[in-house]
């Protein structure tokens, strides 16, 4: 996979032969973002089946349950992870009981893999179609963080509904915030829509405000990490800070994510777990300190943006519009 | 003066000779910080006619204008160096219409300087008084960018307020702002505090809004860089963001700044001209390229913080409550 840390100064590739290397790949923000990280711990475990054959039964199925716990516990924060390992899990078991042997079963887990990405990338699609139909004929849209091809495995979630919209033929400009502590906005944002030639504007955080007091944005699209039955959204830290902007402002806040985002086992907020990361995101940029010793940092990854203050939410199987819990809850139904 | 910009790693001073010297100091933000630009300004012109000594008249005049238009269009968003720089010229003015010589005016322009210095070290000190009243005996108090002994003659505005009521007793945690893209609140902000064995803990901009859901601030205090004369006040990029959040949050917030800071010229915040500055603050760190080449991107340093959004404005002269058109012309009558 492509090393997201290093972009966009260089393109380096890795590769991952185990399912701890790929958690140690989602520790390390090698690959990040929610539906990129279920993605790659679904491979995961492919990987983990896959260098366990040859093993004793009673091994690989060890050695498979390690896979899921390691993967499991690489993130916190986005349920796509869970919810990945959880339908690697489930395709195993499945075959298992239908008599599979190590090798049948290696290989589904592969496919599997490979249907989970797939699915994905047509998800996100779908998102980018449904989305578009949100965004004006000439608009300025404002996204933090990176909900891009790289959060995915392509297309986006809110750089889908940017995407869908220019091939529309739509005038999209993008404001995009540069999101500290790891600028993903700055690195990853920006990289992937300038390659694609879409009009892009770098701001620091701090500068949204301003920005749509001036009259200057249209509305706000974002990702999403995890997603509670009652449309809580818990996602990059500063989304809740943009959707108290919006509503001040009386700009439309939306939301973009995959129905795997959503967390059947949340009821709100407050039962989503909230990263801590190392304060030195904070305090040091490439090793060099920027903040004194002997001050406190907080670092939350993350933040929960309350259903109120969200429009839509828009998923692959349509826009979801308040109350989100049946608007939701329909999408969810098989 | 200290190097603002070496700051926390280093405590490097640089001597300046000149006032082309003082004003690429403040143009660098070697020097930073309404008043404490105001003052160095000051500095500038006293320097200008000392080494403008034993030149024609004409040519010391000539010097001595050369300085005011240099140093006044060294940064345009803080007033305080138009206020500081009148100030000189009409001390210069006063001196040559009773006759003083070019020796006399230099010294007096020197004392000039020296007078403005310790008049804001007062003014912060008065307002850290007055501030303190409006902090709780238990608090945690946000703020951003650097208001602080750095941006003024000492003691600083917002600083100036938490350094106050701790001298009194009261038990103030202060959150303070990374404040992108220059890191004043990591860089100046936290490294003053921790010296005075302030409980300080550092958060990035985005991390405010969450912050104040969560119950962790009680008051904001942020400095000013010109408040006009109805209340509108322009601020450190990201302060607007801040305030209202505040509001929606149901948190006060304070601006404390010297009446040095008020432009009787300017009615309201639509006439507060705010500086861009370089696109590479933004993309680049030391060098280091953060985003790819062809993104566009804005860099205003400052926002306009509306007087609706503000609760109290802390002079050296007392609290101006709203409507601030009143009692900030109180402050400001002779």
């Amino acid at each position: 996979m492509i090393d997201q840390r290093a972009l966009p100064r260089v393109e380096s590739w890795v590769e991952l032969h185990t399912a701890e290397e790929v958690a140690q790949a989602i520790r390390n923000m090698i690959v990040r973002g929610a539906p990129a990280i279920g993605i790659a711990a679904a491979y995961g475990v492919a990987l983990a089946a896959t260098s366990a054959l040859g093993a004793p039964r009673a091994e690989f199925d060890r050695r498979l349950e390690d896979a899921y716990q390691v993967l499991g516990g690489a993130r916190p924060t986005a349920v796509n992870l869970g919810w990945a390992i959880a339908r690697m899990r489930r395709a195993a078991e499945t075959a298992r009981r239908a008599g599979a042997a190590d090798v049948a079963l290696a290989a589904l887990l592969e496919a599997e893999a490979r249907l989970i990405e797939t699915e994905d990338l047509a998800a996100c699609r779908a998102i980018g179609r449904h989305g578009a139909e949100l965004v004006p004929r000439q608009a300025t849209l404002l996204t933090h963080c990176n909900a891009g091809g790289l959060a995915t495995a392509g297309y986006g979630t809110a750089l889908g509904v940017v995407r869908a919209a220019v091939e529309q033929g739509k005038r999209v400009r993008v404001l995009a915030d540069e999101t500290r502590p790891v600028l993903q906005g700055s690195r990853l944002t920006a990289w992937e829509l300038v390659r694609d030639g879409i009009d892009t504007t770098l701001i620091a955080d701090s500068m949204a405000g301003a920005a749509m007091r001036a009259g200057e944005v249209d509305l706000v699209v974002v990702g999403a990490d995890r997603i509670a039955r009652n449309g809580d959204t818990a996602n990059k830290i500063g989304t809740y800070s943009l959707a108290v902007l919006a509503r001040a402002h009386g700009i439309p806040f939306y939301v973009a994510a995959p129905t795997s985002t959503i967390d059947r086992e949340c009821a709100d907020g407050a039962g989503i777990p909230i990263e801590e990361r190392d304060p030195r995101e904070i305090t040091e940029f490439d090793g060099t300190r920027l903040a004194p010793e002997g001050v406190h940092v907080r670092n939350p990854a993350f933040d929960v943006t309350p259903a109120a203050l969200i429009d839509a939410i828009v998923t692959e199987r349509g826009v979801a519009r308040p109350p989100f819990g049946p608007s939701l809850a329909a999408f969810l139904a098989p």
